[in-house]
């Protein structure tokens, strides 16, 4: 039996009563993941338990990685079997690291198994969860429906192709599928493929055409039920003039690459632009900010992006954020936006930024988002709500997502529910603030679901 | 009733013996508020508890902007009772903020209310505080009294008229008020009204006359109890020639407007002059960083400065300020100086440095100040306290201080003190400093008095 | 008898069953120091308490300074008992400070004092110790081998004198000295004193030779048992090119002085190289950045570099960071590295960029170094061990080292095993990692001494 109790991360008695009683049972709202919308739609079975719950997960070759493991037994040609293992032997001691609870918390929700994970239980583990495989039919929609989600944003790219959510929707899923627009390929001027992205859209001659391709694209977005999109730069860039930006794109599209310095400029214009548009349709904007991505070269080329090589940049941008947000606003035109932060230390200059930009237009209108990515852990957590509660308003929280290429991360909501629950049980026992009990689960509740739905717009 | 018990934030049996025993019964010595002088000559009483608690407090109003309230009952045309309903509302549910501990001490402590703040309640102690001041005379004397303050120091423009200082002495109050010396209007070149500003002080033909001016009205303040000036920056910028600095200003009152680099020069060289003036008469400097100001536009346009619209800025100059002080040091003209700063990313940055220049001039002659404005809560106290534990020499501290426009500020001198005496009553608890009560005690009664005192020179 | 207990900072149950059981007696693999070689060599017994314990230890009068003590009592012309009673007497309420602990610790592990330490006591305790050392002939090695230690590391620059490592080797102790190389004064191009440095490698017509000469001396240094190399920058340069760092070189040793930009191109180009170098003999490198060193001028005239006037620097260089272990990498030049961090700030950014360039060369290759200089103390490790194990993986941490210049400093180890215990006996007791002590002692046990010993190959 592992280490991970009832009361797991619920260290009072009132901390319990909060997640049990208001907290566990909520559905999930889950308003930002990167889930292939094709695979929720095959919707096939998997064949074995490294298929559903490492292949593809960079977050646990990381790991591996920092103690010592050879690439074989990560991305390389080992058998599942031996990779499954391997990660075992190393997860058994990494103490601390959210892995280390959400893979113990995965098996035991999606597998019935309460074997807890080191070296010498691998094996067994590798077995027990098969024979479950084996016995159970499971797949993407079994593992949402059995997490209670009611509704998952994908994230996709404006060229994607929009014919899947339909077709999702008509196979009477317990659960809603909603793309969440992208335009990072577009706004990603210096990528090797940068004419290929826009070459999808169709005859581009110019910026303002882009413009209108993309207003288009939006529309159709719509259609499908978009209520959200996603930004996501290394810092925020100062705004420039469009035809700057013109002569950048100019240049990238006669086939030039483009220096660091002007592909900010492009940046700089199409964020705003991006924002202004949102803004027209009434679309939730997520900024993510803060990575620095593909730092080793060698592994980009052999894995490609995403596989475990970025880390926290140190830009913060906030003038030109500050600049950004006043901007909108002088015109009108800024969107409801959560401002996703992946450097710690600029947690407190974000939030008190966003509480200048403030209004009745929504409760808690420019949001400062979850703790993400190498932040989307119990420190992590703790520091995100110790720090918006110092300078912001708690109950206007529209709380967790996944964020995750897996199926099996719905446990991450509980995760968060648990440390949410704790934090306000603890300051209950501790006389910092009502002991109403219904009163602060109303807020729970809110956290845990009503307030993103409603912020989102569905 | 509400939460709030006598041994609110004392968590040991430890703490409240340092608290009840040492702290609680403490003069408040307020060494840097913001309060009108001339309310305190004036003294009038006040007709609602709207009046005394939230007109005028921007804190106030961030908080409800934060939770989607309508600027209308903010700062807008809604009656007294309505804003007051509205915040009470608001704060119901602002668990872990300061003000939601703050607001229900300030109502214990002034309105003998111990009713649980939220929506619920909210009538009810409308019309219990507005019965209490119908019953009771409340006036700026009767709060500051109760307070046990002992001094104050408002921040005056080098331009206020200061015949309000002795009319207060000689209206036979309990408390002192000391005007601190600030040249902010003087330093920030890029001003509108800069020009309106410079003609206070008469014909100001060149630098070397501005020089010789503020020199004079800092001696006229000293006639009246000075012992302390502000200088408050978004960060510490290069030290400038005097020359170059004349140029700016020379631009500056020909009525042309100056650039962000050259308004960075002027207060370049006007920080290095200000410090050695202070220096020279033995003026403890209050420098203030790290505020990045009125990045809502709109709102500045209809608000004004000072109503919840700045946050905290990325900007350390930590190089800048390290040039600052050794130049200073090395003419021997590095006074006294307590550094604010607003940024946590920057604690250890800066108490490293003050470090540097430590002299047996005083205990601690230059001090990291109190976690203030948005770090001003019981997450930021606990860092401040840690930090500066871990780095400086706590019983050097000279404390708290309300940094404050409202005269219900006081409890926050108590809330601090019971971070305290929580942070030092678990050490001792845990074993990790001595058990010698009287020994912590003393240490306790210098920080919330007596080091201040001392340091200021009253 | 003073507050110091057995189970000083081992708040649970289970972290005493650690510590005792796994960490308390585990050998001392000291792989950082600055203790001089020939101390240790001649072996001479000290005189008086003050020697061991004040002379030297610039943490120690940082600490007084802070306090207002004048430099009389500290560096000046006052008796070794003025100044030892001085100290004791700031000491005394210094609560939170690492020395606080630290102090009473050295006095208890090496006097047998457990006298507390403060004003009333301090002649009570000179006494003491006086005594002690009068009975007991105290030399480097008795308390050396009484710290358990097995091997320690000096930092040598490149033209040491290797010879007394031989020397030391054939006396016989119980533990081993080897020499870490240190190339700083070679790299620093800026110092007064660079031209008679280089001299002390013989003639050096060009930056070739310079290197020529850098790798013979890394061989004679590897003769003698060297495994480690250092490098300290206050942050990470941009890799320059061979050319421009030769033209630099070539004009200091003209006789020039060279601007800041100018040693940064020298100084960003020599990493590059040295770290190829240590890479080509499997040498492990330790990289220390973020120290902004000798802010205070008056005070570097008069007591040179190293006495307690450095600060921490806001620089992180993380992008500079990134693209040299990129390059090298790309070169197969990467060496086992440890990053020394002295900002907090920079945590996370440092700790997810290493995390990018690990492989199966070492269990952790490139380590995330333990907190250091003026994060060494309680709520530095703290944040190290949490930060560490969120974003990277515990059980391939190489642990402790003193960085000290002090012979009674081991005990700094010790305190660093008990919040490890602590930190680990916690996460057990409240049920957030496994109950299985064994396993976690193994690991303890690795972090205390054979993970350093490993990586460090010896």
């Amino acid at each position: 039996m592992s280490y991970i109790k009832d009361n797991f991360l619920l260290t009072t008695k009132t901390a319990e009563k909060l997640y049990f009683g208001y907290a566990k049972d909520m559905p999930i709202f889950d308003y930002h993941c990167h889930l292939p919308e094709k695979q929720i739609l095959e919707n096939k079975p998997f064949n074995d338990v490294f298929e559903i719950w490492l292949a593809g997960d960079h977050y646990k070759w990381r790991l591996m990685r920092n103690f010592g493991v050879n690439e074989e037994y990560i991305t390389g040609n080992k058998s599942n079997k031996e990779k499954f293992l391997t990660y075992c032997r190393v997860l058994g001691t990494a103490f601390g690291n959210p892995l280390y609870h959400w893979s113990q918390v995965e098996l035991k929700e999606f597998f019935n198994c309460e074997i807890e994970i080191n070296e010498e239980n691998a094996e067994l583990i590798w077995n027990w969860c098969n024979d479950y495989i084996a016995l159970n039919k499971i797949t993407p929609q079994s593992l949402i429906e059995q997490s209670n989600v009611t509704h998952l944003f994908t994230t996709n790219e404006i060229f994607d192709d929009l014919s899947t959510f339909p077709a999702i929707a008509a196979k009477g899923y317990k659960f809603k599928v909603i793309p969440a627009f992208r335009a990072d390929k577009i706004m990603n001027i210096e990528a090797e493929k940068y004419n290929e992205f826009i070459a999808k859209l169709g005859e581009v001659s110019d910026l303002s055409v882009l413009e209108a391709k993309i207003e288009e694209r939006l529309q159709a977005f719509i259609k499908v039920g978009t209520t959200a999109a996603d930004v996501a730069l290394q810092g925020v860039y100062p705004i420039s003039d469009k035809a700057d930006a013109e002569k950048v794109f100019a240049k990238r599209r006669a086939g030039e690459s483009v220096t660091d310095a002007e592909s900010e400029v492009f940046k700089g214009y199409m964020t705003y632009f991006l924002f202004k548009l949102y803004a027209k349709y009434g679309i939730a904007t997520e900024l993510h900010v803060g990575a620095m991505r593909n730092n080793n070269g060698v592994m980009l080329e052999k894995l490609g992006l995403d596989t475990g090589f970025d880390s926290i940049a140190e830009d913060n941008g906030i003038k030109n954020m500050s600049r950004l947000f006043d901007r909108l606003n002088n015109e009108n035109s800024l969107p409801k936006t959560i401002v996703f932060n992946l450097n710690p230390k600029m947690n407190t200059e974000i939030m008190t930024l966003i509480g200048c930009f403030q209004s009745d237009e929504a409760k808690g209108k420019i949001q400062y988002g979850p703790a993400w990515w190498f932040l989307d852990n119990k420190v992590g957590m703790e520091k995100h709500l110790e720090d918006l509660t110092a300078t912001g308003h708690i109950a206007a929280f529209v709380g967790m997502l996944t964020d995750s290429r897996s199926l099996l991360s719905y446990p991450r909501h509980h995760y968060f529910r648990r440390i949410l629950c704790n934090y306000l049980g603890g300051m209950m026992e501790r006389g910092e603030m009502t002991a109403n009990e219904q009163l602060v689960g109303k807020v729970v509740q809110d956290i845990c679901y009503y307030n993103s739905i409603k912020y989102l717009g569905v």
